[in-house]
């Protein structure tokens, strides 16, 4: 379009008629070799490539892709993966061999995680935020080579739906800003459909080139993962306790927005919200998150208008997002990318879960009580920093592992955005937080300094032991707005 | 994200306890006054500014927003307006006093065209295809600062929706591009809604302000645009040979994907296809372009699986689209952008209108018989090419005015992706398409050169006189993929 500044517009070519195009012809994009495609890509080393997590510890694409990358001999690849999971400990080997020299992720379980604890990995681990994530692939902080999408449908020309085909696993939110910005993108199917295949997750403009496949994953893994509503007498304690946190900050009222996790604690909190939404027929706004059965029951009860979803966790969701036009679907982005306004920045209340919790408030769900890594941010540090309250519930006696601690292992949330923590022995609020301070003692809730709390289980269980690490760094906590807010250390074994 | 290029970990700076960040608060994008707005955005002279034409002939956005900028002082602005319609006469002082220098628009009508022809605009004209405008804006050929998008409804953080609102259009498919790559987005409505506004075309992460002014537009104009079936007798039987001529193509059948414009003559033709899949019991694909009632009925029928809709053309298709989970809105780029794979390429058949067509099968759209501008591709070419057959259907004498030339006044669509012409007076097919002339040739359908059609029609009515220009190029006729293929003259007044 530089003829714009052309002044003298004779100058610009036309096209004489031996040069007029012919028609366009769709290009064939599909491929049926994993060998062929890897091998056509021509992959240098140190390339990004990335993955997304909707098929949970189900997913098998990343494990075939990453394996034929290492047959073919490349080396010192960054792999970008919304999240990983036990079923990911299959490329431990590629850690060894330099197949993978840097791993970019939102959380991360299993023998993998603990591999790169002690210290398998040569480059780094960098351990960001659901939001973050979006955030630093659409600003280009990370420049993606390849995004292979496990595409539980999808037809010859990449219109990929999660809803459609046997491994069906809903929305497809983190992988939104991978089909944006990588420079390739790759539909990775075993469910190749008539065209044109709807709703599309990703249409068939950002795709090019489809692989199939004979199966993308096991359907018991991505839907497997959810937990229930506990039925821990203590953990229902505390849920109790939190809906009366809820109640004290003023925002249990119609219009309320509203996320919690799909721990137990947090899902028996949401299910006592329903009793009491119901009872006080409040009509709530949204929900949003990865969502269960809860919130989409919630959702056709009329508590909830709608939902926005990033990520299905249960069967339910899934055939509620087919179904529901309230069901919304949401991009990783949309969700919590800081750089935007985003779904977070409207949430009333969120509820949490903690590893670890200091007396700062920073909480810690990267490492685990011996330091290994068992988790990471998700969404915490995006719906921690965007809601109006966010709510940590935790038990604070579990296996005998200090819940409260003078500083946790990994800072994965910063205490500046951490409002209340609930336990089966009192409620402590961050001291930023005068207002919820005063209304919560008109409510004559439990609150109880954290120091005091920290010293009381401490009376109990005794301090926590150090945790042993080598002092060599092998990643860094990236908070969602790409600023890093703490180390993360290799772990003695 | 440069650490991940960094081997000594210990050296990235981690922030400390003093300098975390504070919880994340929603912007507050909501402005209510125009002037305010365009005083805080700052536009420099030379700027480049974008709008949607959803709203078509009753937007009030676009001279709503060009004049505040005139009244600033602003001068040799680019407008890249997805179409302009007669309601944007509006504009005329704006291009003599030079406020606005360049024009970027896919279809233009109306005195402000006049005006243009006749010489008043200080800069250039391009004239692009609908699928083209997405691409150049996509790759940055076009770099807007500023896309205004008229918003049916929106809430306070930009989700817009074009459904809802009582200036309703349907989908904003040619905003998409626009809202992606613009510097700065900003949503203008009459109708601000609660939180969250859905279903979203363009969701709150991609907008940086929304502007509430008293009314975008008039309902009539919105959806007025629409013609009806032909009742002309000879319009009548163009669309019946033009049934015959699509028969003997051997794509009428299951898995049948159609596209016609919203002509009279095209609309017919669509109406006898539908009686034609009835009496044939064939099930098609998809329909797709801009959508009028007609395909929304064939989709309620049962006709089409699903409509691909990139605008809507009347009430019909805004109330499917709301309603219907099998009519989907898509974007320009996924409707017709050259460099991806695009709905148009897997179009069987696609029914266009002409103007003026050539003994090359070129055909004009953009410039009337006096040459001034009166239109422009939209889809048209891109349609053409990504169809397996593209259809002209045209009155070989109408008003007197002569249909075929040696030479069309402005090409709109290359000849080469031109296959049939259907007139009253007999069908000519594209030497190109041997394939086509042997099928219709066995289904005895009435052929004739193209050269022979022009010379019987000329033997009736004389050769066109030739269109007095005053050899001032002032603009180019800029093909899907950014080649020129036609200069705009100048028209002496």
């Amino acid at each position: 379009m530089n003829y714009l500044n052309n002044t003298d517009l004779s100058t610009v070519k036309v096209l004489n008629k031996s040069e007029f195009p012919s028609k366009s012809k769709a290009k064939d994009k599909v491929i049926n070799s994993v060998e062929e495609l890897i091998k056509g890509l021509d992959l240098k080393d140190n390339a990004v490539v990335s993955f997304h997590h909707h098929l949970r510890n189900g997913d098998s694409v990343l494990n075939t892709i990453m394996k034929e990358i290492q047959s073919k001999g490349i080396k010192g690849i960054t792999l970008v993966a919304s999240s990983l999971f036990p079923v990911h400990a299959e490329i431990i080997p590629l850690l060894k061999d330099g197949t993978i020299e840097n791993i970019v992720t939102s959380y991360i379980s299993g023998d993998l995680a603990k591999a790169i604890s002690y210290g398998e990995l040569k480059g780094k681990i960098i351990m960001q935020t659901h939001g973050g994530r979006a955030r630093s692939i659409l600003d280009e902080d990370i420049v993606i080579d390849v995004a292979f999408i496990a595409s539980p449908s999808s037809d010859k020309f990449g219109n990929i739906s999660g809803v459609n085909g046997h491994n069906s696993c809903g929305t497809l939110g983190y992988a939104i800003a991978d089909s944006i910005k990588a420079k390739t993108v790759i539909s990775v199917t075993d469910a190749l459909v008539e065209y044109p295949n709807y709703p599309a997750d990703i249409t068939e403009d950002y795709v090019d080139q489809v692989l199939v496949i004979d199966s993308i994953g096991r359907k018991e893994g991505i839907v497997s993962g959810t937990t229930r509503v506990t039925k821990d007498p203590i953990g229902l304690k505390i849920a109790k306790d939190t809906l009366k946190v809820m109640e004290a900050t003023g925002l249990l009222k119609d219009g309320l927005s509203f996320q919690s996790g799909a721990g137990g604690i947090s899902l028996a909190v949401t299910d006592y919200l329903r009793d009491y939404m119901i009872e006080n027929n409040i009509k709530g706004s949204f929900a949003s998150g990865g969502i269960t059965g809860y919130l989409t029951g919630m959702l056709e009860e009329g508590l909830f208008s709608s939902l926005f979803d990033v990520q299905c966790f249960d069967l339910e969701a899934i055939e509620s997002l087919k179904r529901n036009p309230n069901h919304i679907r949401m991009s990783g982005s949309q969700y919590g990318n800081p750089r935007v306004s985003s779904v977070v920045d409207n949430l009333d209340i969120v509820i949490l879960g903690a590893t670890e919790i200091d007396v700062d408030f920073n909480v810690n769900v990267t490492s685990g009580a011996d330091g290994v890594l068992m988790g990471g941010s998700g969404g915490h540090a995006d719906t921690a920093a965007g809601s109006k309250v966010s709510i940590i519930v935790s038990k604070l006696f579990s296996s005998r592992i200090p819940l409260i601690k003078d500083r946790v292992d990994v800072i994965t949330t910063p205490g500046t955005t951490v409002d209340v923590l609930v336990t089966e022995r009192g409620i402590c609020v961050n001291p930023l937080r005068t207002d919820l301070i005063e209304s919560f003692k008109k409510a004559n809730l439990n609150i109880i300094d954290i120091k005091d709390l920290k010293e009381y289980a401490e009376n109990i269980m005794g301090k926590a032991k150090p945790i042993e690490k080598t002092g060599r760094i092998i990643g860094l906590s990236e908070y969602r707005d790409g600023s890093i807010i703490d180390y993360i250390y290799e772990v003695k074994k």
